[in-house]
């Protein structure tokens, strides 16, 4: 129903068939090998990641740089979508969260150094990286709160502070975190943060604990709690620049809350077929499920909100790529208010028609519910969101 | 945000110079004079048709058709979306429910003799014509429930039955019916319908009464209840032929849904626009409105539900016009399942934000809310199309 | 289900005889006579009152009072539900808003000689009453912003100011307002305000216009927008005291709410009733519509919700008794968020149940709509009263 | 607020006092323990359990018979209520599920030899049990649909069947299971089941594997799929007869239900508990949470929802009590529609205020998230019951 370029329509059916063929058999395998050796590499993840390298689906996010494919936000936002109905697939072609954002960010911040060193073996998929900046003392959805210290002592850094949720670094692989701290905590408000890297065998860096979503690991990715106790880094770390972290953060997360939406859109339909299929199988009551009660409706909503959702995403990456994330910027918040909240309503209906299959390890469904939910906190809960929408739309009558 | 062919920007452009200079400010004048004489035309309505047409801003709705100003369904949508804001606006344009859905169905399906009589005064914007399908006695969202006879007498038919909410029959400019009833109630149940012409000052036609919308009168269209009783009219009346009344009516109701659609969003737009003002201008418990509470969630939520209605309708338009009316019916029953929802919703917070100036005739919110709810009715309940929208989507797993 | 006094059970009974016998039988006839002369008594009403007078069934608000029947508010609550489901029945019996809230103001803060000369004739049905609190230029739900002046003047005070929304004071009945304005705009914030009674024949009142809700002029009451120029009454006007206004306000609102609240009840039970019946008698697709798609569902919520938000009333107007309207001020705004909202979304199920009827002058469910959606905003809009709750709730915890 | 016998206000303070000085102090010892050794009763579980019972507080469900506490329904909610706080506190006083549920089956419907035989142990705290029903291979919501086969061969019964949902079941100190299933496949609809008696040490009983609910393992109880296959029973472990399983579905499913419900409410507390201490807690952007947005409205509607549901089950409960299960059957099927819901709602605002915290195991409301989600399915999916309440709403007017 869109009008894809040729390019696009080409990529899309060999994703599709590269899903077909390769990931949706391996999905239980994936996980048996998760289970042996729950924060290594899966051996099939390595497999298939030089099976889709060889094909060129390799780092297909990456807009308006040589290194990326050369797809714009709105061209990624048809593949992205795909690769979201498998949580694990991104990884696969290279383009799973944190790391797009990380590399988005070293790509677009970081000097010449950085590059070789990080974003090189990052994009090769080497390695892995992790993003530290939410802190479990304070209430980090309002970044200004953040209390890591980031001291400059010569020609080092020296970094102090708790953060949590670095998802990533729970896996051996992982080997980068870009930390944001205060450099200066008394300059003006937007200027006191910095984004700095942080190898993770440095000294000082404990992996403390990893936190669960709802009884889930994540495994093999998983997230952690770490401690960066007086950790020192070379003063050519610091990103773009003292009191740039702000900016960065800006930047940095429109990309990285559209990737989260357009995979969130490939999950919902992934959860609405489940449900379709489900309403098809069973019998209740004299009657097929889909022809039950309420069941047509939970149906016919999901759909609805789906599409809603998908093209509301498709028209803010459009926006992305013609205007530039700062002006799309009520979009971004637009579409991070909505589709998390659209998944959770088409999975929790899919849950439901699926009775107690839907809640347990027989579907995709709970692990993808607590997902979604999680979602609604990620890179900003709802509310922060719903805000920024507002103010901006106010903006005009003020 | 859309990329609109210069054509369509100038045309829009043209459009909302029309509203700013000549619609908003004759609404006082407008219901003023509907106030003096109830049913016919107020004179400034004639003035500002004469000006419309004479401006080109004539006839823009029906796509593919020479009679018409050669716009597709997409690109209407944008237009139609501006009209949409006032409520009499659609007739300035000649652009106003129901004649457009009757235009486009004596265009679709009539004869030359049908065209010649009625089309052509009705493009003109000389008469107006009504649509009579719904009935008192029935459940009329089954369209087979419907009871009205056309009964075949020789050379003619007659036309027995009660019809209600035949909008438009209530003005002295209205001439013409499109009758829908059972001229074989012993043929297959989607052959047993036709649809006739019928002349409102035919022998028999009686306006029983005007049926009120949440108190209010719709003056000067109004929503009338029309007896049918042994009203005879020549064969050459029926439309397309007898038995393919339903065809008709599948054919019909696709434009008229999405017309109601993009209005819907203008008025939503229009209503959002209010809340915001009025969130700008008044002082509660010591903050501006815009900041106090949930309010600034209400606007979000609003723009957020907005832009995507836009985008669904959008996007139906153009399967429309790529595709037919009939492979994009899935996408024609979820507009018109989110639309007139959405508009309620909007509504009701822009009600809530200006407090009792919300529900009184101080602002055109509450008038509002009323036609919004009754289009959560009009043309299938909200259930219809969400059973439709079912069925079309598990089509595929059957 | 409850567990009645025998007294309450026996008035209940009688209650709903009446009903049965006199009023349902003369709805019709009440709006024929409003029509033929809006804002006088019709004289069904009357009747209907010396009817109830003579059967004791009079008076059944006012507990704690030798003026009222000895009710309890618990105890009056079962009896407020039942006169709850016809609009006008609440009159009937002396029962109806506002004037129960100012005779309960002026019997707990009035003065011998204003209960003689006010109250008096209100308690006999003989005069009725408005209360001008709200003004159309300030957010009156923080009624720190009112404006309206109270000033002394020697042995009198001299009003200025506009009022709207004084319901009742359209109608010739209406002989005597309760006005809330500012006797000292330099005192403490809640010490700046003081009601006092206003005679509406006293010279400088003016009845400006009527206000409609949704279309509707709510005849033969109305909604009056009162305009006080330079209105001089007697210093012994004043109520309680100067600067005492929100205390009484404090006081006033509470039962008021509650009432309300329980007549919101019964007219859900209506609207529940009429979706119900509507469901039995109509088919669509095959099926009666009580057995089609969501209409159950549809039956069912409205059954849980109005069950409890039955409850919930019950237990605020119990905690009234026992403890205080002051004590109990949690229960009252909880009910006075839960109630309206409930109605509305029970009407608006039974509209949608009842098709193109129900937003017609052909069952009494637009017209019950447009004043639930009112009392989502009389007495103080939702958003306030879950303010109050919200700030109760975490006294525990500061 | 409400009036307790001195009885039931003495228990309600003792529980508290217990809760307070026991279990809370004692919750994550309990889940320590729990880690080592997964399927066994953790210690401190035997030590509270002890202490329970010696001060009285133990089997205080079962209504209406000696070997229970003599406590009504209604007297039991507010103690439920409070053990539904803490998950596995009901254990401790020997009131949980579906331990109640199945001993107040064999109380009701078993004879002599298998009270003395199962009832004793298990009022006594020695022995647990589970309740087969559900099965993975069928819509079991439609308990018609259930395919487990109960064939009597000579003196003996012989069970074929897969059931899941076993809960309890894979604890080591769970010995017997009331197992549902058909002993006539051919009797009328309702007369083909059966339940019977069979203990998990049968020959032929296999533990199949333990369920998750998104993530959560639920040791020490857990989820078991059980098969039965061949196992054989003497005849004299069938319940009441044979072809009367579902006659005491019916009377074993009312007090399951509203018990579940009485601990929603009790969870439900907790968590606005929670979400009003972290609301107090945390500042971002520059206020405190509690008075942040929405935050307040989240607050407050989680009060008004709370309290709504607390007296829907206190009166349905005292309709049990009053008028048997069965008239009761409306109150029943409401309060199992709402409760989950209204827990569902309230823990994910909860989850909403705590940010990330909310969703791991730093908090206990993803656990209890996953429950309650878990609740909306168990003993029959929500759009079950609103359809019971529908059918009898419905009763008085077909």
């Amino acid at each position: 129903m869109f009008d894809l370029s040729p390019r696009i329509q080409e990529l899309k059916q060999q994703l599709e068939a590269f899903m077909d063929e390769h990931i949706y058999p391996n999905e239980a395998l994936f996980y048996e090998q998760v289970k042996q050796n729950k924060w290594s590499h899966p051996a099939i993840l390595e497999e298939l990641k030089q099976k889709a390298k060889s094909q060129g689906l390799w780092n297909l996010f990456l807009p308006h740089s040589e290194r990326g494919a050369g797809l714009s936000n709105e061209e990624y936002a048809h593949l992205c979508e795909i690769m979201g109905r498998v949580s694990f697939a991104g990884e696969v072609f290279n383009c799973n969260a944190p790391d797009t954002g990380n590399m988005e960010t070293i790509e677009r911040y970081g000097n010449e150094e950085q590059k070789e060193k990080w974003l090189k073996p990052l994009l090769a998929g080497e390695i892995r990286s992790c993003f530290s900046m939410t802190e479990p003392d304070v209430a980090s959805s309002d970044a200004t709160n953040i209390e890591c210290e980031i001291r400059r002592d010569g020609d080092e850094y020296v970094i102090n502070g708790t953060k949590w949720w670095s998802s990533g670094a729970m896996n051996e692989h992982c080997k980068i975190a870009i930390v944001m701290g205060k450099t200066d905590p008394n300059a003006a408000k937007h200027l006191q943060q910095s984004m700095i890297l942080v190898p993770l065998d440095a000294p000082g860096v404990t992996i403390v604990r990893d936190l669960h979503v709802f009884g889930y690991d994540h495994a093999p990715h998983g997230h952690a709690e770490i401690r960066y106790e007086n950790v020192r880094v070379p003063v050519s770390n610091i990103l773009l620049g003292e009191g740039r972290g702000f900016e960065i953060a800006q930047g940095r997360l429109g990309p990285g809350r559209i990737h989260h939406c357009m995979r969130a859109i490939g999950q919902a339909e992934r959860a609405l077929e489940a449900m379709c299929r489900r309403a098809a199988d069973r019998v209740a009551f004299g009657k097929p499920m889909y022809r039950l009660g309420s069941v047509p409706e939970m149906i016919a909503k999901s759909r609805c909100e789906i599409d809603q959702a998908r093209l509301l995403t498709l028209h803010a990456a459009r926006s992305m790529d013609k205007y530039g994330n700062k002006v799309a910027r009520q979009q971004i918040a637009m579409i991070k208010a909505v589709a998390p909240t659209m998944l959770c309503n088409v999975i929790d209906r899919a849950i439901q028609v699926h009775g107690a299959k839907g809640v347990c390890q027989d579907s995709f469904l709970a692990s993808a519910y607590a997902k979604a939910r999680t979602l609604r906190l990620a890179d900003g809960p709802d509310e922060v969101h719903l805000n920024t929408i507002a103010k901006l739309e106010m903006g005009q009558y003020l």
